[in-house]
């Protein structure tokens, strides 16, 4: 399997990505919503651009550092979902609004206020999406009065313009049904319509209802009112996602490719990556590092190289030292972060490199 | 704090460094034991020649990767702890042990085959580290008997010696006790020297019995017949070190430089650093990241970007946003491993920028 890659490896299947990119797109356009990938989970510009070709109308990143590095390839309309803060960022934020349409997320008074000096400073308000806190407990504040009052407040320092409200039901994560997705979904959805609806009562007109993460994006996006899904992880899904019914094994797209090492007992199985190829996500949760074509193999812990796994007795003879096996992660965007460099392949061919540009972007 | 670093960084107290470098090499001098310190904590040249300057004896490394890294620094004494498989990686040993007197370590007669004909090739036999199971049931053979026959295979192919045996007490990890601990010390030690022992009565001589890992280096390094002890996690620490009890807040050279950027609610305090800085590693377990100077903050959880943690209401006046605080990790060696970049600081001053050569050299 790929003996032109030695192990372990990031293997990116383009023939499934190709497929997930696909779905999601006409997701969106089928419900008439803007659909705003988050690229944090594959930090390429390649993939950021196979994105757009499908109909994405611009990228969601975490960080300004993604941000400038998808900028750099071209990519021209950015949101950063994330509260800038600081001097430096803030100049940073303002190089970065000479070169592409950019918008930023936050869910407070103080980091309003910065952005609007800088929106005064270049005589162009700077975008600003209120976030909400539909269940997550993250940032924002709950839908409704409370956050209405906050758009108000931050609507009117000078220099900023809130053009939307934006929420990440990340608490979808923790659904144990698909019922429980779509309600989770729906919630997403219609908290941040209503919530717009009070700040229009307000005299704050929003035109832009942002949601969705992988898991309810397909729910979501039919809530009347929403304008843009974001969802990430779609384009590599993971056994996170399995495990939501959002994915299956097929549409798994980021794999690592690892060696067995040790064969230390009958039961025991050693693969050369741990959680400096893996992380540490989801560690414990049944099934959370899956091997592609040995569905009986189970994971019993990960160390930072070594992936130990467990077989049947009486499959002992299965998985000799040398074998090769890919390893699904449970969370692609943390898995693919540890890595420099990945392999596209198609057809069980590797067929292209692509740098995990912005890898570390952090800052 | 650090006001020429943006955050979140990586900060690194050399102080605190090079006294617990001094530490262990002073632990090591008493018990007359090799010292040949992992580098994997830190993946920085210049740590590993701090190392070897205050006395130890070489490195260990547990991927290729990192040892060629380390050899180009010009460090020339290095154990890869690791079981090296495929032509690639034999080559590339090859190659290394042109510049560098190099061991590894391996569980099997499969890996030693490769290393063998290696061995015959060079003329020059691959000298070898025979790993045992001292209760982390990751590599290796229980003690005794299964060891003992696995070295008389495993020194019966051509090409190879076996001058020693090597153990990780992984499972110190979960001691919950002092007494604990130091009973799985004693254990990794004495179980490898009667196992050694028995290899003597064989006829096979070992002159290596390394172990050791930071929790049980102070201990196992007493125990008659250790020639050598690996600690890597000791020159940083981190959190699950001050949970074992054998590093303190003082004593963590290792921290997340990061801004407060949102408190959305009286309790809630959000930093600008999550996994992509921090990993997942020990998540949940209490006190899993520690804020420097605020005891009373509560981590609730991580996501990718943001930490998010929990004030009593009482305290709702501290931390507003921009706030710096200093956050500990769970696991120093998978939270460097993130960085490109490390900041070197003395006295509260920035005074050199270290690079983590080594980040990523999964391979």
């Amino acid at each position: 399997m790929y003996p032109e890659l030695d192990t372990p490896s990031l293997v990116i299947d383009l023939d499934v990505v190709r497929a997930n990119v696909a779905e999601m797109a006409k997701t969106a356009a089928t419900h008439g919503v803007k659909l705003r990938p988050h690229i944090k989970t594959h930090k390429m510009p390649e993939l950021a651009r196979m994105q757009l070709e499908a109909g994405a109308t611009g990228i969601t990143c975490a960080k300004l550092g993604e941000a400038e590095i998808m900028a750099d390839a071209g990519i021209d309309d950015i949101l950063v979902a994330y509260p800038i803060w600081g001097e430096p960022k803030l100049r940073r934020l303002a190089a970065l609004r000479e070169r592409a349409r950019v918008r930023v997320s936050l869910d407070s008074p103080d980091v309003a206020a910065g952005l609007g000096r800088l929106g005064r400073e270049t005589g162009s308000p700077v975008e600003i999406l209120v976030e909400v806190d539909t269940g997550q407990h993250r940032l924002g504040r709950p839908p409704g009065r409370p956050t209405a009052d906050l758009v108000a407040e931050i609507a009117a320092i000078p220099g900023v313009e809130v053009v939307g409200l934006l929420t990440l039901a990340g608490h979808s994560y923790h659904a144990r049904t698909a019922g429980e997705l779509a309600e989770v979904s729906r919630r997403e959805g219609t908290d941040l319509v209503e919530t717009a609806e009070m700040c229009a009562r307000d005299g704050i007109e929003l035109r832009e209802i942002s949601v969705g993460s992988t898991p309810t994006a397909r729910y979501v996006a039919g809530v009347a009112g929403v304008t843009e899904i974001r969802p990430g992880t779609y384009i590599f899904n993971d056994t996170a996602m399995m495990r939501l019914g959002v994915a299956t094994e097929a549409t798994t797209g980021a794999r690592v490719l690892t060696t067995v090492i040790a064969r230390s007992s009958a039961e025991r199985v050693v693969f050369d990556a741990g959680t400096k190829c893996l992380t540490s996500d989801g560690a414990g949760t049944p099934g959370w590092i899956r091997a592609v074509g040995v569905p009986h193999l189970q994971m019993d812990f990960l160390n930072e190289e070594h992936a130990v796994a467990r077989l049947d007795p009486g499959d002992a003879a299965e998985l000799p030292v040398g074998t090769r096996v890919q390893l699904i992660p449970s969370h692609a965007c943390s898995a693919v972060n540890l890595f420099d460099v990945a392999y596209g392949v198609e057809g069980g061919r590797v067929v292209t490199e692509l740098r995990v540009a912005a890898r570390g972007a952090v800052l």
